[in-house]
């Protein structure tokens, strides 16, 4: 019995030439295994008009009941973000070049896909982020990240100062460039360039990791993964601040508003060949063994 | 109803200029409760020999229902270990210096005892850790921890390469100094000067934190707290190696032997007065709001 | 012989109630003194219409052989730029808050005061930085700064791409959220916050910090002190960056533009009373000896 | 006319198997150019005892004019010591593995080899440490470094307590696991693992790097090339304090004593071929452009 009956596909934008023949590959692979294949519309420009149905995005994760991600990591968190409350479960094929979430190759579409599509997968479930700009009327709006919420200055040279609460517990006004708050996910992507740890994608836990800090000991703080974590700007930065979710979606803070991020209710599943070794992809991608200092022996 | 019964006195070893007149203060105090009041033999040495019984340190552990530590952190440490396993809980008073863990200060010792003592107080629940040195032979010894287990190297300026497993899949063989695997305790204590984050006590977690890796790419790890960390040194370090717990137990790793370190399956008990706030602790400590970099403004 | 006649004051801009005090009793000293006072305009309001000469910054620098600085840190940056170029000798009062630059307490106006303007000084030469701003076609712009150059994102959570070259040697193309040249008087300042090392005034030294590089292994690099920094954004980031001096003023980059970074011919000449000591100041500054994390002892 | 007369040959120590065919083509080569090849006695046991006159290796320094060392990074540090005084200039052949030192291929003896013989090279001017370390009766001992010298803890897990003086001003008292004083050649050795900064090898200056510092503050600083450095130990630590040289020369600290650093009064002449270029060979070995963080692109 069939594990999959019809699979989304959404493919990187921006850069058609090394995402075109992947895709092609991969429409008639699937088309040979009987299923049903529909594409998000953008990516259909891709491949031509003659192939397939395109559906627009939102529209093809109530339909599919797997999604091929053909692209980078970044493709792969717009997906997620896309499809998390349908629980589509996401397979990430890179474009040669291996990714943190986006780990077969496209050498091996053929090879990794079948036993997939036969239900021989591991899956990897994943935390997202939950946030809701809260504004002072009382309106707000919710966004989703897999890896990352940033509350950063913007169009400024001026630090901002944040209040920090976790669960209604004063933590720190902390002066920064910013303040990201990620999942285990998001702690291989922007927070680690903050300085943060790596965290264990099985760890119940968000990681906040402020931005060159003012104050020479603040440090990466990880609290446990049911906290709601409450950020206001102070009055003087008003004007001056930016929530972006993943590095991708950008929102403006309204006067006087705040942020509220908590682990989203629902989760991405990331689907992988069996054998798949979180470790591993991190030695790889971190280049562990590789580059080092100097050693005198 | 009183909640206690018998309360073991520990204080602070090497300064007993400081510790007398606390502890003498602290000895009439409880005695004047009604209290049985036993003192572990070195620290009875400090009072003189005719105040009250005194008992070695694992039999007071046997014997009292609540045991006071008089001294600074380090002291603290040392009595959750011998405590543990007994479920004893424990309140700290510092000397005269705000700890991370003793935050009674020796002014307020009537005053924040009294409701303590009456059952108004906020318990703590600290994670602590079980580590196993295990020779070649099979033959093994345990020992705790409540801040940190640190695998280091010993009579050599070389570094020392650790193979780190979690849960028996293997992570890195990582070349450093050393390395620091921590509770969320511990993350205020020696991982926070390798570059490790504070980690939420309330989270269930265990740090591993390399001191002065080889590799630039190697970074502090948060892993579940219910996972298994079993470290190898490589032959070529044999003999240079020293497992220290809370900075304070040195264990010799034997030949060929390796390291086996879990959350331990018990925890340490810290009483609080009513209205102790982790993190106002730790902006004290911290300094935070205090010392900070030049700003232009 | 008086060592200086005409003596101009420059006070903090947009906190008139802490600088009023200070400022007339620094006006009134001076006065008494029998020395010529100039005030800049902006500073003068604060003091009301009756007191003395005011004049606009730039044409204050031309004619008085001293300045006072009444404010933070931030005041005596504006000022340094506006004097270096006539060799105007600075002095600094700070606020009732010691900066790392401003170091005369308000407390102490007249007795740090009088042996200045007779003459018992020490005076610390402060290298600056001097950088061109450069059109594509050929036009450009230059500026100074004490403290730092950044030339860093804007008006974008994408990280930008920055190639440099020192002396014509390509070192790096980097991607970060920007890069910090500082002099060594701006090592205690923004690059301080990126990671950067603390650089002793004496050495003749430009630093180049990296904003959160994405790559791991980028750190912060120190360089001979007469190197010309040259940076050049990536295509794709024209029109996402900005380049900032002392954290005060901004400046877009040109489409294609670039930017060329030196030491400045000009220094800014700070005088303290004597007795003054740097480290004794980055002591205090930075809290050395204060927090720190837990100790097991 | 001949640039060099008597070539002097040094190899690493503990691995014969990769050694010995560099060490024969190198000696066959150096001969079939009529030069005089003088072994190192240690170096000559790797080519059998038919080969050439071994010497030790102080006598070897006074009779070559250019030193070929066949190795690591380690063993160019342990010839750099050797030759200093006599002025000797040193080429470094890897075996295999590029180091930041050692930048000739084995593939490339011959053809790297011929023009550097005949003076066609750049020279790479290495300023190098002296470090005294001195007794309570004022005896003292000099010993000398190409990359750093380390003052750290020893047969100890304690922190211990170091006072920093530079040209007679106290600097700070440290409490850490040590302190890394490096030249910039060191600063990509452990200076590095420490956080220290990367330094360009013609800036005149020393880095201090404390190791694992318990004051969050303390941070990497860099001084004039001309300064003194002064270390002392508290009394509290003496025993527990090791001087150790590039790594590979350990010094105890005698009671009461303590330790002057300065730059050294010879210099290391390293030999590169033409086109040689240090911020390629650090984009290289530092892996640059290779390993990142996630990306959401």
């Amino acid at each position: 019995m069939p594990q999959f009956n019809c699979v989304g596909i959404i493919a990187k934008q921006g850069d058609p030439e090394r995402v075109r023949g992947t895709l092609r590959r991969l429409w008639s692979h699937l088309r040979a295994r009987q299923l049903q294949v529909l594409l998000d519309a953008e990516s259909a420009h891709l491949l031509g008009t003659a192939v397939g149905t395109a559906l627009p995005l939102l529209e093809l994760c109530t339909r599919c009941d797997l999604m091929v991600v053909v692209g980078g990591d970044g493709t792969l968190l717009h997906a997620a973000r896309a499809t998390a409350e349908h629980g589509v479960p996401l397979v990430g094929i890179n474009l040669g070049r291996l990714g943190f979430l986006v780990d077969v190759s496209p050498r091996d579409i053929e090879s990794a896909l079948d036993p997939i599509l036969a239900g021989e997968y591991q899956t990897d479930r994943r935390a997202m982020l939950s946030v809701r700009v809260i504004a002072d009327d009382g309106l707000n709006r919710s966004y989703s990240a897999l890896n990352d919420v940033v509350v950063h200055k913007w169009n400024t040279a001026r630090m901002i100062e944040v209040e920090v609460e976790v669960d209604g517990v004063f933590v720190a006004a902390q002066r920064s460039d910013g303040l990201i708050i990620a999942t285990p996910t998001g702690s291989t992507a922007y927070a680690l360039s903050g300085g943060g740890p790596l965290v264990d994608p099985a760890l119940d836990a968000l990681l906040l990791v402020p931005i060159c800090p003012h104050d020479l000991s603040n440090r990466p703080l990880v609290v446990p993964g049911d906290r709601c974590i409450r950020l206001r700007v102070r009055d003087l930065d008003q004007g001056h601040v930016q929530v972006t979710c993943d590095g991708q979606t950008d929102v403006q803070l309204p006067p006087r508003g705040w942020i509220e991020i908590q682990r989203h209710h629902h989760w991405a599943h990331l689907l992988h060949p069996r054998g798949h070794d979180h470790y591993h992809l991190l030695r790889a991608k971190l280049g562990w063994g590789g580059h080092h200092r100097s050693t005198p022996s």
